[in-house]
């Protein structure tokens, strides 16, 4: 019986082990993705307690803890210390959830703690954490540092100051680059609510008075030159739903930001033909720069009314969508590349079912960079062990794992990062796995380079992102 | 190599025997959803021989020989001794399949019979079995006492008088505790074929005239408050497609109901509106008695006309759907939050793709009391060793494993209780192997309580039934 | 460690290698579905050399070679060499992808080179693979001879002359039969460019005037007995995607057959009539002659249309569907059911998320014949490890695998065969853990049967066509 969580946690065979240890282990991580507030890393926050800093936004620990009966008003307004105590409490009923996994990750990683957290040892958890959070080196950029963290992207509103960015850049001892990423889906998605005020923020910051779709344009193109110019290189996109595959009208465009615009109810149709017609434009913009692009499908967002009104939104009611994809998805792509090149591109789904669609997606738009489509890592419900191995599996089985540009938190935590380790472990132990079966040669140099190209290098070449050090 | 089907079947690592042998195997069982005929029960039916105990009914054993080749026919009429001896010949042909591991599971557990089936063993099995069934032992109440079955729900309709389960329960030797279930589908499908007759029927056993929608309701509540005074706490629905995300309107539900009234045909819409409307109002009055909803989804009935016009329903002409689910089944989960609050309820898909989405929609609602919303054991042809591990390790990926309130039989058989057995040693074996891996502490409190929970604890005291002895 | 491909390759148990060894590695091949061209066989093709033969016209290389990062005009159009050594360069980085086990696979069988393809023994690979390739031993007969294969079911126009298969017919020394298969689906598709001229080329091949759809069903009944008596015994469907769930109405049909006939748009709905209509009538047509139809379903094409413009079809830019399928099928077997009966029918999905859908709809209309209908072999993007493990596990769970027939290579290459010897290590691994886990007994005559029957004899049995020798 193997010690749970030991040093070789998640290493079943000799040759996945030597990776691990020998190459993946000592690689420094590049977070491509993240939710992190630039202003709480500028300010070097200092976490209150360890229930601040596990519990304060954490929706997946607490979508844990409802399920193990504790009242949801308890889970998110109660004290850090009752819900500590109520977490440590709840943590030994969660066995195969990877919360188990995380959790006792953070503890060991940042704090050295190796006890499993039980009610037993909830006590003793909150004091030794809590001294150490209480000393310098455990403030925000501390604990980044610790993890040998190169380059972060948060995730940044095409209106954002990104003065916060600004400020961290200035300073010369953090020898991680934290840059933002261009998130404008306030603009595409001209059927939500507070649309006009927004596009009134967007033209401001813009100085683009904005009243067609090409203002629109015009804007974003502003803004993203400004994130371009503070060091972003990488855009995201919620696209809950993917617009239905049109050839993008530009009247009814026009007709659709008028009704947003005015506040009323924008005709489903038209709403496609200006999603269509602005996601294609920015794709443009995006390859232009040589940035790369994140479509993120197939979520189902605030679906209990009562729980949305009491906590409002990424608070632990979203959920797994199963709209069909492939259609869609191909023809918006498509348009991309019609209309003059696509960019780099990294796909990311929700539901597990749509993994070989993905797969074999990317598969029609490569060429000329190396895995210039990604299928991106297991997201969010997908962030787990078994969720990673599949998306790693089908990513294998009809494309080309090697160029994978790997792992991201996406993460609202600051102690999320022992989940590149997780990443890693099951990409050396999957890989070793295969050298071990004879289904590949235990070729050191091939396989070194896959390991590292993986855990880090890919990403690096990916991106181009200049890093510090 | 291991023997068949030996004291460790299916149970690989030395923590998973420990855990089945020491914890699982000894623990009684609830089997909260199934299909006994309560009248055979009351009768204490006596089974002519084996063929009628095992191939009487069981479309499973019949789709498994039609796939070998027999002609419907034969297999569904022909006289239990030439479908009994058919099926052994088939057997060692259904290598992989449930059905092998199941019938030799009940021949040892039921009859004490270790020899493979086969051609050769067939008639000699014939023999045995049938001088067992001779015998008052191996009477209907005698098979079920064997398996320590603490508790059966039936599936009942709610214009059952329930004679059957009143005759039971004044048995007081017999230590099972045989509940109705209530399933309103008839009443839920106002465009199905003989809807008015069985509104007469439901108007009749409930004392309440019925023209509008409101009469429906309140012949269904009387219904319900008939069942919970007879001991039932659970309800069932086949939804097999969901109803569209509507906000309900009455006059349109109206409209649904009156068409069905008059056998016209129900416009689509109305229709959805109508099942919302209903299927809202009775997870209200679910939630008010503490009783638990279960829904089923994504089944396919009745695709084979020819078959069906020969051999009617529950035959083993039915399918696997693969229609869309989370929207609908959000929304109208979301109907009963608002409307007051949703019960405990448990989700079946028969399409495993729907796996994730299940699993993420449970943890939307949760809240309150453990594992409120359930994601239930593989159903029907996921009730097989990989549709319950896919089904265990989605939840456990994305839910809380330990609070599942794990196995139920959804049989028509008096013999499937061994499916329990099966279902304890994959459980074990899973949680066996997590602590043999390192990826849980072999924290003997822990684990014990997760496996008594999971095997039997965790429904006790979900359903929250009093049991005998 | 296991070396790399030796000769108990994916073969992890003692039975697993008892049974490939001793059964499944002797047996000759049918290969039932394959894209092979009649003509090369016919000339007794000379390949030019090793790049010519492996990447001459294969879009699955192609694909890998622009995830990899080459430009898709270089891999496209550059020289047989100057794309060898590029395939060859990018081979170490293909791991994981059944391209890696394929290519060496195939180097080792059709030339006995052991040495892993890369940068470094590419050239060595190259000079020694050309030196066979100019040798008699290896042209196309050659070449299939050395691999055993007893039947070769070709891809085929209902308007070819199938003058090549009578050449390969005459030809007394070869010892594998090389037979047509009738695929319709350009008569099928009225929607499609092209149609009106197709239909023209079918009236002439048929001498029967086309102005009806009753005209159209002749002439395919005209050529379908010209295939047959040319020995053919299968035909195959592309259905991309299904039509609607209809009854279908005559009328409907002969519009959308005009439309279709003056080049103009077809009524969706027309179309949806026509096609079910068409395939219903080539259902009976195919039974009433014991025939085999392949349905292939869920594959969407040519999404990159800058590519599709160079390059035209089928060459790597094509990709998963995720339709809702489960209805729709249901209702057209059921059409063919009603209409006289549902001939032997093999049902091929290219999302894998389908597996359960197809496996539980095979198993509805069944009946009469050993695995009537069959859930094909991994099909595509499936076809490799994991997607036909995924395949043999859905189909072992819900359908019996005993009667599968087994593997296709649905290949345009002279050198695929060793995807049988694949496919068979597979089922001999699968089928071995069985036995040794005690799922299983040890029982040698079954096993035999079993291995002997998914491996060969039950094709043999289930097409029904004599073979050679």
């Amino acid at each position: 019986m193997r010690k749970f969580l030991d040093e070789d946690f998640l290493l079943t065979t000799d040759m996945s082990r030597h990776l691990y240890h020998t190459y993946a282990e000592k690689m420094p991580i590049i977070d491509y993705h993240c939710h992190l507030s630039p202003k709480e890393i500028a300010e070097n926050k200092q976490f209150e307690n360890v229930g601040d800093l596990f519990l304060g936004g954490d929706h997946y620990k607490w979508r844990g803890m409802s399920a193990c009966g504790y009242d949801n008003e308890f889970i998110r307004t109660s004290s850090d210390y009752d819900r500590f105590m109520a977490y440590a409490k709840a943590m030994p009923m969660m066995m195969g959830n990877p919360l188990y996994h995380w959790t006792h990750l953070e503890l060991k990683r940042v704090f050295g703690i190796e006890e499993p957290l039980s009610e037993k040892t909830a006590q003793m958890t909150w004091d030794k954490a809590n001294a150490m959070l209480s000393t310098p080196e455990f403030r925000a950029k501390g604990i980044i540092q610790r993890f040998h963290v190169k380059l972060i992207c948060t995730t940044d509103d095409p209106v954002d100051s990104l003065e916060a960015h600004r400020q961290i850049a200035e300073d010369g001892d953090f020898q991680t680059r934290v840059l933002p990423a261009f998130r404008p889906d306030k603009a595409v998605n001209c059927n939500r609510e507070g649309f006009a005020a927004y596009i009134e923020t967007l033209s401001r910051a813009a100085g683009v008075k904005i009243s067609t779709v090409d203002d629109v344009l015009a804007a974003l193109e502003n803004r993203l030159d400004f994130f371009h110019a503070n060091g972003a290189r990488i855009s995201d996109h919620g696209l809950d739903t993917l617009p239905a595959a049109v050839q993008p009208d530009l009247e009814k465009a026009q007709r659709a930001l008028q009704a947003g615009l005015r506040g009323e109810a924008v005709n489903a149709e038209d709403l496609d033909h200006y999603r269509v017609l602005v996601l294609t434009a920015l794709g443009r913009m995006y390859a232009q720069r040589g940035w790369v692009q994140q479509y993120h499908m197939n979520a189902l967002r605030n679906v209990n009314t009562p729980m949305f009104r009491r906590f409002g939104p990424d608070t632990g009611f979203d959920t797994v969508n199963d709209t069909q994809i492939a259609h869609r998805l191909a023809s918006l792509l498509n348009a991309q590349e019609i209309a003059g090149g696509l960019p780099k591109t990294i796909l990311y789904t929700l539901n597990p079912s749509d993994n070989y669609t993905l797969a074999a997606m990317a598969g029609c738009f490569q060429g000329g960079t190396p895995g210039k489509i990604q299928v991106g890592s297991g997201w969010w419900f997908c962030d787990q062990l078994h969720g990673m191995e599949e998306q790693m599996r089908s990513l294998a089985s009809i494309g080309i794992f090697s160029k994978f540009v790997g792992m991201l938190t996406d993460s609202r935590s600051f102690v999320s990062y022992p989940r590149h380790e997780y990443f890693r472990r099951l990409v050396c132990d999957i890989i070793g796995k295969w050298v071990e079966n004879g289904e590949y040669p235990a070729d050191e140099q091939a396989l070194s380079t896959i390991v590292r190209g993986i855990c880090f290098e890919n990403a690096r070449d990916y991106f181009g992102i200049p890093l510090k050090g």
